[in-house]
């Protein structure tokens, strides 16, 4: 019969192990999380995705800053136009690395829009993306988000260049 | 040392969020299962991923019911041209709410098709996708899932609307 | 009050079923690490998600052998050219199904490209993938993939259909 002391030892062990997978799993719906909020033109969901001071740097066209630099994007008049005539921002599931109360994912995001007249739709954009997330009270929530387009410029193999190095989530 | 009725209770705890974390991987993987089901053409295991009375509503063309009405659209005429002349139902990964023994998801819906003479692919659909689970004895199977092509109407907005309340999934 | 073998029993089947979980996460890892690797350009992180002597069958164009197989691919002029061009290697979250220190699965690979003069992208292939995975001291590596283009041949179907049979992972 094992005695109690080594019993707990597991059992600590267990708890941190499925500790990291939460974290992970909570980061991959955290990524999930956006493009239902953004495309049903939700600015309150989308904006708590981030944190209180939390940044969109969407490459190189404009920065957002805050939960109300996000959810002024969605309220603007050029989303609301692209959700209203037709559109989807399609996230990948994400290579995700956590350390402690922090940590980093890199993802596709595809911008898409409806041609009616064509009876299909284009891929307007396709973007490197780079995720810094930290945790908080409330739980995980997005610190810094960059998005550059995957038109053969050197910034979106920079930013993809980062995710390899180290490989730790990984074996 | 640690006395036996504490450990007991942090063993009980870790069983529990445990389960929680299966149950969002057992879901993930039933959505992951359709697109390769229904693009190799095999309706049984299509229609296996849906309880006996399961639904699949693709707004606004038709509404399946239960297994044989999954099957029946694999073996039907049009789906069979569908992946003679090549296609692809892309799911992305979904967001997953659990609650006993029940579950909700969203995520999207691809639906791509080969032109040869273009040498390349077309969008033809890209839907809102809406997914209701139940657990029974067999696991995880989908009870509902809505479809509703992202073409400007309301309907996918409304449907996409559903996952960003609450946000109970993610923290 | 819970004697001690009994918890024991507990602690061992929750550590059984969290390793489950982690080979999954950790599977999933690998398969989201491939597109930044190669969008990047980075020959040895692509290189190092593949087994010592695993392979890449990119059926019918060619069959890369190892690690310095897969390298060459990345460092090769043609992909140089692509990610210069912009390009884009978006895979989704596999369908995976475990067995000890082996596991298989299934998912969609996108090949798509950046077209300045259009301002938009074009989807050059989308491919069934087959995937075998074997853990080792390192962690889980690519033994062989398997991609396809679904252009409405057999060979995809065929693929594809090797994932339904059994549903182990799902239920």
């Amino acid at each position: 019969m094992a005695d109690t002391s080594s019993l707990e030892a597991r059992v600590g062990e267990l708890e941190e192990r499925l500790r990291a997978l939460e974290d992970r799993d909570a980061i991959a719906q955290l990524v999930a999380s956006y493009g239902p909020a953004v495309d049903s033109g939700d600015a309150d969901a989308a904006a708590e995705l981030w944190s209180d001071d939390g940044v969109f740097d969407v490459v190189p066209y404009f920065e957002l800053v805050g939960r109300d630099g996000i959810a002024g994007m969605v309220n603007d008049d050029g989303h609301q136009s692209l959700i209203h005539n037709g559109c989807g921002h399609v996230l990948t599931a994400p290579k995700v690395v956590v350390d402690g109360n922090e940590a980093r994912g890199w993802n596709y995001a595809f911008n898409i829009r409806w041609d009616g007249a064509a009876d299909r739709f284009w891929i307007a954009r396709l973007s490197a993306n780079e995720w810094e997330f930290r945790r908080d009270r409330g739980g995980w929530h997005v610190v810094r988000r960059t998005n550059v387009n995957l038109d053969g410029d050197e910034r979106p193999r920079a930013l993809f260049r980062n995710s390899t190095e180290p490989l730790g989530g990984v074996s």
